[in-house]
């Protein structure tokens, strides 16, 4: 395993730290260079990965123009931080030479997610655990980070002792090619055009798909199985349980998940309201929140909550968040904000 | 109360009865007509009732054409059982001079659901209590009909203690003018417009609303709390607990909803499954089964049953209906073909 390796990451200057994007021409790996550049991360110098067919385009950021390359064991040497938005297999192959170069990996993939040595982090929760990262840092599922700071601020109220999720996943979870998919469906079913399915099993247009990622022996999907675990490991809680059925949607780019919630103490609205509205990157919606009109912003947003009717101690929500944006892109960028942080002060 | 006439509905030949239907030009009233075609009810005369604005609309009927007519007072003499497909209020104005004529009154909005004296009938379930009928019969709300009939067979194997529901709803839950809504949206997407939304309060073409209906004091819907509620009447279960979070989705036809459920022992996934491939009117997908594939058909549709994975006695499901066949109008038509077997067997 990579991590024997034991070289870590060593940032000497946070004014001006040289970055590498991963999978950079991918929509995370672009949203992940929007949001430097939007949250003016001082930067000296940038350079984009990409495979094969990628190479070459040119891609603006500030005032200059960047060329994609391929990587290869040498790429990294140099870098500070190596931001990754490719797949699990590019990320596996390409950890050791990050890490060997002495560079922070912070990966959106699923590769090292489970992995002991590897922090999962989502820094208005436990950003403390960047202080063990040995090299790589990992970025939680999309549907994980929203739902997980959404519960935030009632988990710090009462333990919550029973949570079941049904997602409305956007398209963009499977990448450009899902948003392509999409268009291109609606396209057709408006020309009166058959289309076949490529990116997903079955038509996304006018449908939604209970199934995302494989099925393991007992039914469950991966996508489903990803919440309680990662959730286990981020809440420092082996006790976390969620029944979680996970569904894509014909959305964009903005996840949705309504949650059930079983808290050990009766909670009020009131108080669990107000403790959303105190917390940082949270916005409480007194309406009722759609995701088309919180896509393109970094809050998560929780709206309808209200206690269940039959029992005292447990309350439903329903709440949003940008999947490329704080599902993604945003968080790696606010990992990578939080470490240098925590170095350099 | 318009029962307090107490004038029971009165069929005389079941192989000549004269049906009307109110509401006849809206989508649950087509569709009526279409599945008394469909299942060859043997009418003697159809007449068809509906707004000022369809009257005079001429709808083609076996080898019949029919002349949509505004309803009177008087309009419902001579018929043995008017099928309602039309609003509330309409329901109301008219619920008593169709008693009043000695016709049953099959009514599919939600006016009389919760009346002590109007039985609200699934009619594999509950087609006992038709016998209990002084006028009108209730169909339930339509994700109340889908949620009920997959997990009835589950029902029949142990007590359900708590059931928890995130639904997935076609935009004909709205009527015909949401499926415009929906399909003109779509337009205006593909072609770069921007869409007003008129009959949902936000756009819901790349969308999911998480509000149908209205909000209560305790921020519950008023559909979520259909399921419950008529569930407790369909089930004769004053202690049946659904807690419910319902949203609307860009589908055309088709609802869906992931249940999660407890019950008193536990269940194996086998006998489950094995229980529902036994009950008419329902199937078990192996596969994960999509609203899109199932729209246009009669039954109701399960798939990806699994146990909790924390919990022995809790399992996780995905069921669909086509919500204006199963969910409106062939339901209705189940209720009237069990009324006249009940009259004349």
């Amino acid at each position: 395993m990579i991590l024997s390796l034991t070289i870590i990451a060593e940032v000497n200057d946070m004014n001006k730290i040289n970055i590498g994007i991963l999978g950079a021409t991918g929509a995370v790996g672009e949203m992940m260079l929007n949001i430097i550049q939007e949250r003016n991360i001082a930067v000296n110098e940038v350079r984009l990965f990409a495979s094969n067919k990628s190479v070459g385009k040119k891609i603006r950021f500030k005032d200059k123009t960047l060329i994609v390359e391929e990587a290869d064991e040498h790429s990294f040497d140099g870098l500070d931080i190596v931001l990754g938005a490719a797949s699990n297999t590019v990320a596996q192959v390409y950890a050791k030479y990050i890490v060997k170069a002495g560079a922070l990996f912070i990966d959106n993939s699923s590769a090292f997610r489970s992995h002991p040595q590897v922090p999962l982090v989502i820094p208005c929760i436990n950003e403390h655990h960047i202080n063990n990262s040995q090299g790589i840092i990992a970025n939680p599922n999309c549907a994980t980070i929203i739902a997980l700071m959404a519960i935030h601020p009632i988990i710090q109220l009462s333990n919550v002792t029973k949570m079941v999720v049904s997602t409305y996943q956007a398209v963009s979870g499977s990448g450009k090619c899902g948003m392509e998919e999409l268009n291109q469906q609606m396209e057709n079913y408006v020309q009166k055009r058959y289309s076949v399915p490529h990116v997903f099993n079955k038509p996304i247009c006018n449908n939604v798909l209970p199934l995302i990622g494989e099925l393991n022996e007992n039914g469950h999907s991966s996508e489903e199985l990803k919440l309680q675990n990662e959730g286990r490991k981020i809440l420092d809680d082996a006790q976390f349980t969620v029944s979680c059925t996970c569904v894509r949607v014909p959305t964009m780019q903005c996840h949705s998940e309504a949650i059930y919630l079983e808290t050990k103490d009766a909670l009020s609205v009131e108080e669990i309201i107000k403790k959303i509205k105190n917390t940082k990157d949270l916005i409480y919606d007194e309406n009722y929140a759609s995701p088309l009109e919180y896509t393109n912003q970094d809050s998560v947003v929780v709206s309808r909550l209200r206690k269940d009717s039959n029992n005292d101690k447990a309350i439903l929500l329903w709440c949003i968040g940008d999947q490329l944006r704080i599902g993604a892109a945003t968080n790696a960028v606010l990992i990578l904000e939080s470490y240098l942080k925590l170095k350099f002060t």
